[in-house]
């Protein structure tokens, strides 16, 4: 019974299968078959041209993604919980050349158009002040949230007016797309560039970045080879994304994930501290609480002194989901 | 008959299995089971101390480890051929911050000991000039020659001497062991860190960088997850990792590459360039003669405007290595 | 009657006799007879021995020296107020190869043990987050504060405690050790490097880096270099340090500018945002009113919408101060 | 008898002035009135409309022009001789943020259009290989020789056909003008950028970079900052740079230099390394011939085993350069 991230969770067979099928190959790098598809493939998706790449991390996808757009002596606006400032290390300020992070605040993890206008209008356009080059958001947030397509066009039409690049974290974009029911090009709305995560969705070490511009992808694909991301058998990465691709896997097993969590959200009631919109459950649990929940087998993490965070995979069981908020109910 | 490179070989069934028992995990990142028996597995190989990390590619492996040695204000002295300063799209200039790579020359893409001395000893100790602080080597070399464990000593003294870290670039060091018929540790020799692949030798997308020192390992760790190479589903990397070492099953494949480049250059003669030492032949052969070879199935690169590059796999079948050989002997 | 910035204030006259008596030279960059003498200078005002480079601006001096301190995948912890932060472009995220800022609170613009350890402390030892390698502080502070002997003391032992560099960035350096008439030392407490500004306190284009870590001042050679900071006619820098530090000019220059602080400061009553201990007076004063004072002839910066900021140079003239600290009283 | 370098040279009494007279200042930075005179001064000079930063060496002029036009993940062709690649410590390894140097031939430390081809040709567009992203010549090259109008228009041709940034490293450029004896648009051709020296040539601490290219100019600047090289009291260095052209002192102090390097050529005959196009005079010269120069009082640095370099400054006598003149035809 285990909540502790999609991290944890099992490649899905269909990926194995794509993979042991990639076996043969006519070309290394991203130039053989598979690779050659991605384009068309994410095109499909977004019904509309693009360009996409395969990497291994989010991290990498985002940050390859954000040195397209960002100049060294620039900065990304992003929420101050963001993933790109809390969780890797310091990669952005690697790929982007020592450019800064400039913190949005915001509820639930998400940006607004104004906490960012905020961040924003205080800056002179003057060289002792760093000006931002860049917005990344993050879909579905890290608490789980998920930005509606109006709130994007509104947040889009600011980087527009303020000729900044637009990028979105799409770590759990699937848990997104699959809570707003609408088209994926609606959930992603008007970025140049998406981090289309797969490794907490099914896959084993494939991620896509898909840029709507081609210029940033021309940039991305030698950014990708310096960066020491460019696999000799990508193949088997692009065999990963296609499969998840396929028949909408990705968005089965986003809804199955969204689904155990929105289950466990049952039982939790007023300790809710942030809406279930993907598969995530941050929830209000004293120590002594939590010391009882893992003495009845349940995994998952701390969230500071006073909280917890459950995750649920794409292969998280609804009967341990049911228990876990069967568990929380009876606290 | 393909033979334009060892990375479009198939991964081992061995390794497959391997990848696949590591389904079902208890942790995320370098944390899994898997990944914390790696330290333990290379001390074995190297019968000394050492800590390994897994990473994706050789570009990745030779960099961070470079990166633990070099300061962005000083430099690497390597052969003018070497991976690093050719193939790696400049990658070392991005994880060393713009250190340089100081050129060596050298017979059969090997540097000596006077080769290095003759980069190193015009350098002033003064600020205009970059100062070396690192040595990096390939073994086997980029024209598939190997460094006989004398030369590795000699190569370590001069190192120590000026207090440069050492570095071997080992994309094919199982190769090289299994040519030279020593231990792994004499064909490492004196280094401080070795990138030991195996993606060329029967692994899908795991190299392992080995430190002979713990302290060079510490920063490496900062390293890899600020370049987004730590990957959250580390386990599968660390399987295939172990699933090469288990038995030797890297040696085991190395040899029988080695074998077929062998076979290949029976029928070469007088056409080669170098002598063949591990799993590569480069062989003079006119354009009409090229398109001869290939117009009978034989798949192979351009080596310049005169030669040809002949790489056999693990997976390489005799049969195909002879009848290359032959068609070479009628040409 | 200007008041805008110590920055606008003219060069010493006799920086200027020091200047001209350098025209002829011995050697370019810093091999000559005045740079040379910079070392036994610094150490006699220490009192302990001390390596000092000169460079042409704070910003060059505050992140050179932490250049020594920090490596890339590291982080310095400074004030949120802190000028590395706010006032220079992103340098530090230049010259440290992306490294962060991490900001910490503090009344007056001064961090103290307490909000140092609050950032710190959360920092847990895991790659996923960046490291702190060194703690930088403002003296005198960017809101006209000076820290005391004790506090420096106490910051320093937690530095060393948890194995930070130190870095003191003292562009108003002066003023606090003629504010708190102590030695040199201890005003500068256990710092491994220190910003020693002279340009804001009489000098046209000389900062002096002081490493009281001589490791440390071999590497920030050659970062100066790598910077394009090692100017080929340095003698005329070093002539203006030697002359800052004869006959102790720099405090006799930063005495008369803290006087004339105080003197506006008479004036000002309860309107004080921050105590005044260097040259710097920090005013609550409405848009009307900051527009009045212009009217009179005053020329000052705005201190965000709801106050102003005065600053004393080292030639700032006693009637002027008194005038305008009669001006704010008549308010 | 001072011919070591033309940085040991005195500042020029008429810069000495203008800098006393930049004392009392309106703002800092550069939004002073001299700074604010700069991009008309240098549209005169070049009869075109061009945009001029100061900054305080060669090298950061050189590294922020470059800068400008070259991604990290690019490169610069330029002369395996050039300044850049030799002796500035590698600075643009720093402010290229990794970029490459791709080295060409060329006699005189000039590079032709077939020399910069050898070097652009081989490069496939594979990301595996760092492609070029600008040019970057040395007029007068470190050799003490001239491009000609000609062989500048050929090479910007050539630039601009392959999307190549045209920059010129102008330490010498007064002298290559004065040489030239056309207008300094002629001798600086279609370049983007170019780094206009004055410090070897009468000033104390200022080097212009001009910007034919808006652009180009609105990035350096924040670059410039950034690098900590936006000096506070900056009036000073625009006060040199409006010196040196005032009433074409440039061009005076630099056809001096020259002449005095043309009078000592006169006694070098077959020694000559170089034709003698600017200021300085490189010669084959024995150790023992050096020796004998030396006890004569001469100074000048040893120029490899066998020749000698002898540098004129603005400021050299014709006596002393026709006595090294003799003495050198006496030996």
């Amino acid at each position: 019974m285990q909540f502790l991230s999609d991290n944890t969770a099992a490649v899905h067979p269909l990926v194995w299968e794509a993979m042991r099928a990639a076996d043969s190959s006519d070309a290394g790098y991203d130039g053989d078959r598979l690779s050659q598809q991605l384009d068309a493939a994410f095109s499909d998706v977004f019904e509309r041209g693009c360009a996409a790449l395969w990497v291994a991390t989010g991290t990498a996808a985002n940050c390859l993604a954000l040195s397209t757009m960002v100049q060294p002596h620039g900065a990304v606006v992003c929420h101050h919980e963001a993933h790109i400032e809390m969780d890797e290390g310091g990669a952005p300020g690697f790929y982007l050349h020592g450019a800064k992070l400039l913190l949005a605040e915001g509820e639930d993890a998400k940006v607004s158009v104004d906490s960012v206008k905020a961040v924003l209008d205080p800056i002179r356009d003057d060289v002792h002040q760093v000006q931002a080059h860049a917005l990344s958001i993050t879909q579905a947030s890290e608490s789980g949230c998920v930005y509606r397509p109006d709130e994007l066009q509104a947040l889009g039409e600011l980087a527009r007016a303020r000729k900044l690049g637009f990028h979105m974290d799409g770590a759990r974009f699937a848990n997104a797309v699959a809570f707003l029911g609408c088209s994926p090009s609606e959930a992603a709305g008007p970025v140049d560039a998406l981090s289309f995560g797969c490794v907490k969705n099914g896959a084993m070490s494939a991620e896509a970045i898909v840029f709507f511009d081609p210029d940033l992808a021309a940039v991305a694909r030698y950014r990708r080879k310096r960066a020491g991301h460019l696999q000799s058998k990508g193949r088997y990465l692009a065999a990963q994304l296609l499969a998840m691709l396929k028949n909408d896997l990705w968005l089965t097993n986003a809804a199955q994930a969204n689904a155990a969590a929105r289950l466990i959200a049952e039982g939790v009631g007023d300790r809710l501290l942030h809406p279930v919109e993907a598969n995530e459950v941050f929830c209000l649990l004293s120590a002594d609480e939590r010391e009882i929940l893992r003495s009845q087998g349940f995994e998952f993490y701390d969230w500071g002194a006073y909280a917890a965070r459950f995750v649920a995979g794409w292969d998280s069981k609804p009967e341990a989901a049911g228990a876990l908020s069967r568990a929380i109910g009876r606290l």
